[in-house]
């Protein structure tokens, strides 16, 4: 079961999610210039980062939109950059949040665990309902993939939906948590954690205990910590004592030569140390 | 605004949105073989596709996920295919089905209503809430660009999340539609259609009355006919007259050659047709 790589990964390197989150506006201009083109420029720089935080990350996650949005050229570097990282070892989210019809999803599925686009894990959006992930089923089963569900996201609009109320008292993503809660059950890796967990927002700190009893067995990627405004003490209890979630950062990793004054990479280094030490300390 | 365009579209070549949901499997073996490669094939196939239809169908919908499946030169193809469309002016959808936070969102917007993956609409997943499509709008309002956003989809599975009743006595999708059909307002074309439409399954019949009398000037796509089980009558209802939504045909029209027996194109011709004819006569 992937779920306990990652799991042990935690263990050993801590927490901390890298976001590969990587715009170019955020890449340092002469570093570009030392490149053939911007392209060249983007992986490098992944590469970099990943060099350099390999030992205190327990993973990375990919956003896929911004390759997308440098066309087929973009999505040549969202390949080489999971390539690089499967070379490695390393673990990969693909933070694609995709929902379909089940012969789409097939599709998705062979997309995004096999072939050029190949992760470990992949988000998913649940409002097509429980058929709307059966595709997925069998590479987590046999294939050491896993899948994280949209639960309660970190944005504002999260309340416009999620949190509403259904006539039984739950809220609409308490439902959607409930229904998918049982599908994951049956992918339980060793350590108890299943290998289908839930994105979990830490910028909500009410809901953020709710969940965290409510689905006491499930793993989250947690996104909202720092720019979004989630805080460490938030983010601990998500995380059910040290290993149960890993917390996304990409902005304040992939810019932290802005604050510290060094190399991207010594930079980014630094900050993933940081913010482990933050989240880890106390606990 | 774009929807205007659509809306004559409609009018003049009958409410069939051809799906080029192209999977390779789909492609007969004797055309595969007179190409390069696949992919040579799956374009030609496409090309074809749309000039045996182009002044019968009112729109072409094209699922990334048949392409994605291919990796990048997969996507070489989608982004032909919708270069295609777009120098012969017809009209492209996109069925992309993304939801993400606004600054993701963002790249989103760029990435398929600019650049190698440019369509004149895109769908949209409602489950992060209203501001996770903040920032299509201005391509909306500006750029002659479109959304549709999931209501209630053809699956089973549309049960699960969408169906379900809120304390105030609305089901989910009906919250989810009041909350956009406020936004898609804003959005309206001259014949009083919004460029910001929904997806509404056909296979629902207890719903779609509902659907049409809810959101009376919402254009809708509507997926789910024929194969899924959705009928003629379904679907009149739900196109409001004639000129109130396009209805996705992918298998039936891509696989019509093996219904005919005569080449794919001619088949696929002959196949809307007859939908276009059994839609509308009695309309």
């Amino acid at each position: 079961m992937i779920i306990d790589k990652l799991y042990k990964y935690v263990e050993e390197r801590g927490p901390v999610c890298v976001g590969l989150d990587t715009s170019i506006d955020y890449i340092p201009q002469d570093f570009i210039k030392k490149h053939k083109d911007e392209y060249s420029a983007l992986f490098d720089f992944n590469r970099r980062i990943i060099d350099a935080t390999e030992d205190i990350a327990s993973c990375y996650k990919v956003q896929i939109a911004y390759y997308e949005v440098l066309g087929i050229c973009g999505l040549e570097v969202y390949k080489k950059t999971l390539e690089y990282l499967r070379q490695k070892g390393l673990i990969a989210i693909c933070d694609i949040k995709r929902s379909d019809i089940s012969s789409t999803a097939k599709m998705y599925a062979k997309a995004h665990f096999e072939g050029d686009f190949e992760g470990d894990f992949i988000t998913l959006n649940p409002y097509m309902g429980l058929d709307s992930i059966d595709e997925y089923l069998g590479y987590v089963k046999d294939k050491e993939k896993g899948i994280f569900i949209l639960l309660k996201t970190s944005n504002r609009g999260s309340r416009d939906i999620q949190m509403m109320r259904l006539n039984d008292g739950k809220r609409v993503y308490e439902h959607v948590g409930d229904l998918f809660y049982k599908v994951a059950k049956e992918y339980k890796g060793e350590y108890g954690y299943s290998s289908i967990g839930f994105v979990v927002g830490c910028t909500d700190i009410q809901e953020i205990v709710n969940i965290r009893e409510r689905y006491k067995d499930s793993f989250f990627l947690i996104p909202g910590y720092g720019a979004q405004g989630g805080t460490k003490e938030d983010v601990r209890k998500l995380m059910n004592g040290k290993n149960g979630g890993v917390v996304n950062s990409s902005r304040a990793v992939l810019l932290a030569y802005k604050k510290y004054d060094d190399a991207f990479d010594a930079s980014a280094r630094k900050e993933v140390l940081n913010m482990r030490e933050e989240i880890l300390n106390g606990i």
